[in-house]
């Protein structure tokens, strides 16, 4: 393999000429080695998005000479744009401030910037990887400047459309199911009738309140750290320099971006990060009761509840010939167990702050956005392989619901609570039906029974 | 013991004659043997609150007698004011409906109705606890209800509150300490310099965005499940119960409740619950790196960090005479542990709701409750045990900030980041002051040492 | 109120004249004025045992006055009866070394010792609560030792014993239903068949290594940190003290217990309770599956599974008339979500230690003993409420078991797994049987059929 | 891109020519588009284990022909040696018994087979892959076994040798500073002394019990489900095909592996992973606490404790020059967090199973195997970059320990606790030491103090 030297505080050090990184990185390379799971690609690109938006804010704060600043934009522009991501090799489990994959982001910049004028890779000139890209920042406020950039990214551009894209899935399905009646189940037990569209209605509005519960943490998640330098004072920064970059940074990704009211909160804590995961929790725990629900509900095809057909979209089983599995839903509910575990190790990672600095962000990062990211592919995926073609078996629904004994309390406000009990007890003893227990104890008429015990009756309030 | 017989589906079973309970509670407290943990206080009362409220929508929708629902009332508003929780045994792992605890409040209301009426206890005369006091309702939408109802109460008159003054006492701190010049930490080793001030405004910051975390839950958690009966249909009800039921909670609470937009989901799911708890779960998280902190700086008195003094309130020792410990803190960052704990409850709970009805409704209501009450009693017992009384001790932190070496970053912009490490490193090894390590490697005269190395210059932005 | 003066190293306090707590005990009632919830009864028994213990000890190395040492021993006796944990009123959320719960117990014994020599409570004299009761001790040790004493207690006296039966009740039933062959069901759809005996044993497998699980952690367990006192050195005892402390404890409870092999990690790290609460966490996982199998197989009556009928308890429903409801499985259940809440609490807590000392010490105990009890009750009340009760409907899974489609499974080593693929959907396709389906297609004989396809050659490995 | 058609149960489909895989595999890639995490290798490799090893016991229980179970094992090799990883391409969110990942097994092997053979591959002859390489087998008792036989290699020969490792690297630290004595702190303050050997003697304890916890779980994990097939029963294989798979896999592991006591319980329930998950959580706890400790006593390095010099492995600061950060100590900070939360996800998994299938199995088996992952390259990454060349600070030490007043406590057997405690409050207040304080209230001579408090007679019991 052919090398160059790169140097660092640390000395020299070999870097495959292949690759734009420099010693930094490639010393971290060799005391992380821990697990193989790289440090997402959002963030990657995010530091693309934020070492260009810096270049242009020091080039305007007369600090960045302009050739300078121009040749860092074009590199950051590349990384931004994903064409550099084999260059940022670091794993997820390193320093806790994330300084290595900044420093490996300050390293690819300057060095394919140096490319682009002519210089000599690994010589730091023109540009320099902390001098020049690095200008004005600090590894402790460009981190968690890219972890929230990249947060609302991906929530806003991938996770809210492909919710909102599921809910209205589930609408369309409410609407198509409103006049099928069909058994509750409270308790798992029979229980009163309602529509299967009201029953879907329920998910439609557990989906709405979601998205509700994301779009309220944007406001502290757009909030940017830039500008705090290494303890939140702003050292080493001109006044205005931390608004500026909030501004560029929105211009380019196109969301709204603000500086953070306070850069010792934005720094030492990231409640922000905590707080967007419990929302996804809120939101794993909904998509998990309607996965289980669905599911249940198309159990069988014989022997299990079989109100729904769930789409057939593989061979079921190697051994059962001909079995169709809920497969969707199964995804689905295993994704929503790693987004509460991933919400776990969040919590405590974001308690164990300690004075200027929280020290766990890459863990943090990788945790919110894994969680980000298949919250989203297992809402789409759920909803094109499993949601838009359920069908409802309609004589299924019908014989069940009319085996039931609940309709009988229908009859409480005819009859009271006490004898309708004994009307549903003495049916359940004897294997009959609710009416043939009605007239055996003497209840009331044939005629009353048929007039007060419609299940479309029993789906709303009396006007 | 006195008893008398009591009767429900089941049969006859003897109350002792000094409780206002019936058959069902006194079945539970049978068959339910487990723990000793009751349902919480704010439930009861609100049990009382809702069952006072339906009995005027009932009575104003035509269908409770007058005289019933007066009685219903009074009895409903002393299980309100607390005057009858000693008549409220029933454990929370009970049936997971909190049916029993709804049945709890019947009985205890008609007996005690029947009580103020002249009637016998347990004869269900005039006043019956299902054809009455549960008029129009069903466990399975009272419970929620009066989940809510707590809930907001608790998080409104409590919490809220508590956390403001909690923060107010902060912000005074952070004005106090805002001329402190002292040594940051990043990674736990000394960096550039703060103020005192500047390092408490990022708990105040911490603290505003907890208060608003929880603020934005209140909308959701101000749903009403009640109007939706059994399974969410509201069978049973008159239009427009569930809309007056709500508005009559808010006037008899003074705050804001609105009947849910769908009791499909308000019955099936308690999303709402998981989301609130997702809030004080960043809460804690928020307090438990303040007051790690805070104990961390008031390390000592000798051999730790030692910036701060917190108040003594008690003998810290049994064997270490003199010794005094930042237990406010200890106390605090337990309570924070419970609250991440009782979140993993609430969070497993919400996720296994099935149909029409999630049956872990009391488990989540106690988790919930006990996180929300432990966090504004611990955020009350901080701020007045410890908090108001920290005093900064001025001359160790002007000490250790001297003898830091990190002032160094100040010389970045002059000499570059290579030759300021190189003067770092130096001092380090040598054990050596800055400014002797600089001029010692020639790198600036001791005026310009001077002139650029002024703490106060380094906790800002340039101009 | 009358009060009596009390005093400690911060002053004299008035404590009520009918309380043997002491100052330290007072001044904790207003400095932790956080939630309702005592330290756990168990906790407050063990330290009755072990300062009986230490006084024997410290009679017998010499350097506890005889006459002293008994009457320590007597009022320790009461206290280890529960005779006086009426005198125990400190929370959980005080000091995180438990120093005032300890406190409050030296207090309580030497007020009671002073009050059985005749002397005058509050006075000190003759017996001391730190020169005397504390003798040879400090919180540092005494809170984690009887941590590990009560923990003991509970899970050999309770725990172990509740689960050792609810074993035995599934073992019965797995007996009772061993030839009642039923459909298989793998992601809820219908599968091979086994016997309802078979899906029974695999519970009782679940529960007997959740017992193993939890008897594996017991060495650790009964390691006592007493002999560390402040630090872990031992610092103020006779060689010996440790061994002996243990001995004797041993001798009081008739369970063995052992001095910890490194009394460092015994007072800064409690592993011991983390890993404990993981065995509870497994234990809590095999009960939840097991619970919501059993309320599955039970849910209908008519409109569900129905293969199981579940004992009737009370009446289910405030609303439906009639309905019974799986409570049992519920309180189970939600037991269970909270034994995994509490081990969240448990993990980050012991994960929160620093240097010599953890200081999560009461929430960490209050946790552990809160599942150890919750689960012993719950599995008590679910064997003795549910599961002992339950009744195979034979018919139900008679019907069940002909109508499925999976017996195709058997004619895999026959026709081959594409062939028999091609049977079950075309049975599923048109609504006909299996033998319909494979004569349909030619696949075999009718009698090839009735001698290939029988359940009671499918539910085993040929010979 | 060249292809070539695949086939099953729902048709054709076509493949890319240079990948092994078939049909079902392909489906698979289309239908769970979710995240981009694939399965972990040690499960692809165990597959190949486990398929060479079925085809050898079909072989020999003359089910399989010779030549095909020849050509199987040759194939399965190269899965088992990690040749054909390439050609596992599915993610881990797909179905929930891992069938696909089974299938993709089944195909890959039988299709190198059939190129071993001669044949075509797609043909699924001579070698079919349900027919012959899942012969006797099902998905649902194939995947856990893989489960079981990937973490039991994982963690006896990757995690338990690099925690051996990590414990002695610190047990040669408590022997090399096993005479450095030390200031205690607990609380956070200082406390009486201790041996700095003693202090990481503590760690040492904790990683020796932790190897142990991980052990005990080895047997449960050692059982293979193997021989089930669909739902426990053993359909379709023959007696004795469970021992004789169990026996084969020990032979091709050289780890000791039995088949499973109970297979319902093995198909039905991962309790056993959850158990093993929880030993992992304990020990992510130890190792939590240990960094920590190590990081907060290198703190400074001038204002922090400073008892430690960490090695520095990289430059620490892009801002702060010379800055040198505990990165080992975060990464493994980092780890133990990711460990928790997988821990979190595990546990709500494996809940989640119903009847005679948990449907969790893909989820549960990455948590584990990437917290072993984790957990052992960390703990290597630790002890080497850190642990190894941990240095003590001896004046610093030594300085810190004499300024201490906690050194008081060797005064309570002579002037009791009350009086020693007035000293040390004295000495606090006027900043004076110890022995000035006890001179100045008459508490004792010079002479005394001088023979009663000596650190080195304070880190252990009297004789």
């Amino acid at each position: 393999m052919s090398t160059r030297i790169e140097t660092d505080a640390f000395g020299e050090i070999a870097v495959s000429t292949d690759k734009y990184w420099g010693a930094q990185s490639q010393r971290s390379l060799g005391n992380f080695d821990i697990g193989d799971i790289r440090m997402p690609e959002p963030i990657v690109k995010s530091f693309g998005i934020l070492k260009k938006a810096a270049a242009t804010v020091n080039e305007e704060l007369g600090v960045l000479d302009p050739k300078l600043a121009k040749a860092i934009r074009e590199a950051a522009s590349e990384v931004a744009d994903g064409k550099l991501t084999a260059h940022f090799p670091l794993v997820v489990y390193q320093t806790g401030s994330g300084t290595q994959s900044n420093m490996n982001a300050n390293e690819v910049i300057s060095n394919r910037a140096i490319e682009l004028l002519g210089g000599v890779m690994g010589s730091k000139k023109p540009v320099h990887p902390n001098d020049h890209v690095n200008m004005s920042q600090s590894s402790n406020d460009t981190f968690p400047t890219v972890m929230h950039i990249a947060a609302v990214i991906e929530v806003s551009n991938q996770l809210l459309p492909k919710l909102r894209d599921l809910k209205t899935a589930f609408e369309k399905k409410a609407d198509e199911f409103k006049d099928i009646i069909k058994i509750g189940r409270t308790h798992l037990q029979d229980a009163t009738p309602l529509t299967l569209g009201q029953e879907f209605s329920g998910y439609v509005q557990q989906i709405a309140f979601g998205i509700e519960r994301i779009e309220q943490t944007l406001p502290r998640l757009s909030y940017l750290a830039q500008g705090g330098t290494a303890v939140g004072t702003g050292l080493n920064t001109k006044k205005g320099f931390d608004v500026k970059v909030a501004a560029e940074v929105s211009k380019l990704t196109g969301l709204e971006f603000k500086t953070a009211p306070n850069k010792f909160e934005a720094l030492a804590a990231h409640d922000a990060f905590v707080e967007t995961s419990g929302a996804l929790n809120t939101v794993a725990v909904s998509l998990f009761k309607i996965a289980n629900d669905v599911r249940y509900l198309g159990s069988g095809p014989r022997c299990g509840y079989g109100e729904l057909s769930l789409p057939e979209n593989e061979p079921g089983s190697s051994i059962m010939p001909g079995k169709v599995n809920p497969t969707q839903c199964e995804a689905m509910t295993m994704v929503c167990a790693q987004v509460m575990g991933n919400h776990t190790t969040i919590t405590f990672s974001g308690a164990s702050g300690q004075f200027e600095l929280n020290v766990f962000k890459p863990v943090m990062a990788y945790n919110l956005l894994t969680s980000i990211r298949l919250l989203g592919d297992a809402a789409k995926s759920f909803r094109i392989n499993c949601v838009e073609g359920i069908v409802a078996n309609k004589e299924k629904i019908a014989k069940v619901l009319n085996e039931s004994l609940m309709l009988v309390t229908a009859l409480n406000p005819k009859i009271g609570y006490d004898n309708a009990s004994k009307v549903a007890k003495n049916a359940h003893k004897k294997g009959i039906t609710l009416k043939e227990s009605c007239l055996e104890l003497n209840m009331l008429t044939s005629e009353e029974f048929d007039q007060w015990v419609r299940p479309e009756n029993m789906i709303g309030p009396k006007d």
